[in-house]
């Protein structure tokens, strides 16, 4: 099936697949079901198989899934049989806990460049990075091909930024920085905002 | 409508709703649309009507949504019309940056205590508060009777951590490490992996 014609919220469902597949391989397991998929993740079987029906199937009937398969299945529909290179901007507390994150490399992805507009940031370590400075970010991000940025800079610089890496050829950014953006339709955004999902879970709480 | 009769995919959306009311307030609107809300985050006039359905309604026809009215509601529904405390557990880079970022306090949220358990983080000082040894943590959640709970632990001791969260009284967990948990089905958990969501990218780039 074309990739445009697959429900985004089954394709959302993939890396939850992938991530609880590697859990399962680490303990060693070869095979698994769509059951015991569902019964990890929170999600019927009859869901895992729908879901997993539109790009073919992948399990024999009785069998189960080889797990190993499946992996590498799902890896390639995402893409992730590849490691992609990540541009960080924003060098602050939270920007530079992400660039020193080990768990991004065996997962698909690298940060390989990092940016900031502060005089007293730019030229600082952060890791094993250099922060450079965000006049250079467009030339920076063009010369490499880039393509996903993470974006870690105040509520009131993010849409400035944003369209800043559209021109720079970014194609995909997740956004830490809590306002929406306004972007050409064709570019990927995704939002990380922790009070999102705490104040989703309040709701549940007695006050 | 009963709390637990209202499907959690609509609260889910409502933190959005209030963002984005949020942001329109401090643009110095007063009144919105259905449609306005809509356009803002990509959600259908219909869907945003439907709902708010489920919690009385709010507009008048024809003269839409009171910015400030639909504002105080929310936050009630959210149960976000006070300020919750939570207890930070893991003190590297990550924790660190979550403990003193400025955006919690005035949308319902304040870290109260972080804990570690290496020897070398106990004790020291982390924006304003003393990271806290775990040995403590059930008695020192009980004391101040928290309930909402973050976790930046490594994936390999975050469900042992999760379960003495639970024991000290913890009812929602805001889950970084990148592990699916398993607890009490009345224990909220939301889960934080920007490699799920940046996977999902992937998906509609080219190679």
């Amino acid at each position: 099936m074309r990739p445009e014609l697959i429900p985004d919220i089954v394709v959302g469902r993939l890396p939850r697949y992938l991530q609880t597949l590697h859990k399962m391989a680490r303990e060693g397991e070869q095979t698994t079901s769509s059951q015991e998929l569902g019964a990890e993740l929170g999600i019927s079987a009859a869901q895992i198989r729908k879901d997993l029906s539109f790009f073919g199937g992948f399990g024999k009937q009785g069998t189960g899934y080889s797990i190993a398969y499946l992996v590498e299945q799902l890896q390639e529909i995402l893409k992730i049989n590849q490691v992609w290179d990540i541009a960080l901007v924003g060098a602050g507390n939270l920007g530079k806990a992400i660039a020193q994150y080990q768990g991004f490399a065996n997962r698909g992805f690298r940060v390989v460049m990092i940016f900031d507009n502060d005089p007293a940031v730019v030229g600082t370590q952060v890791g094993k990075f250099t922060v450079q400075n965000s006049t250079e970010m467009v030339e920076a991000i063009r010369k490499v091909g880039v393509k996903i940025a993470m974006l870690t800079v105040p509520a009131s610089a993010a849409q400035k930024v944003a369209e800043t890496l559209v021109e720079a050829g970014i194609r995909a950014i997740l956004n830490y920085s809590p306002v929406a953006l306004n972007l050409p339709v064709q570019i990927q955004v995704e939002y990380i905002d922790p009070i999102l999902q705490l104040q989703h879970m309040t709701y549940y709480l007695g006050a």
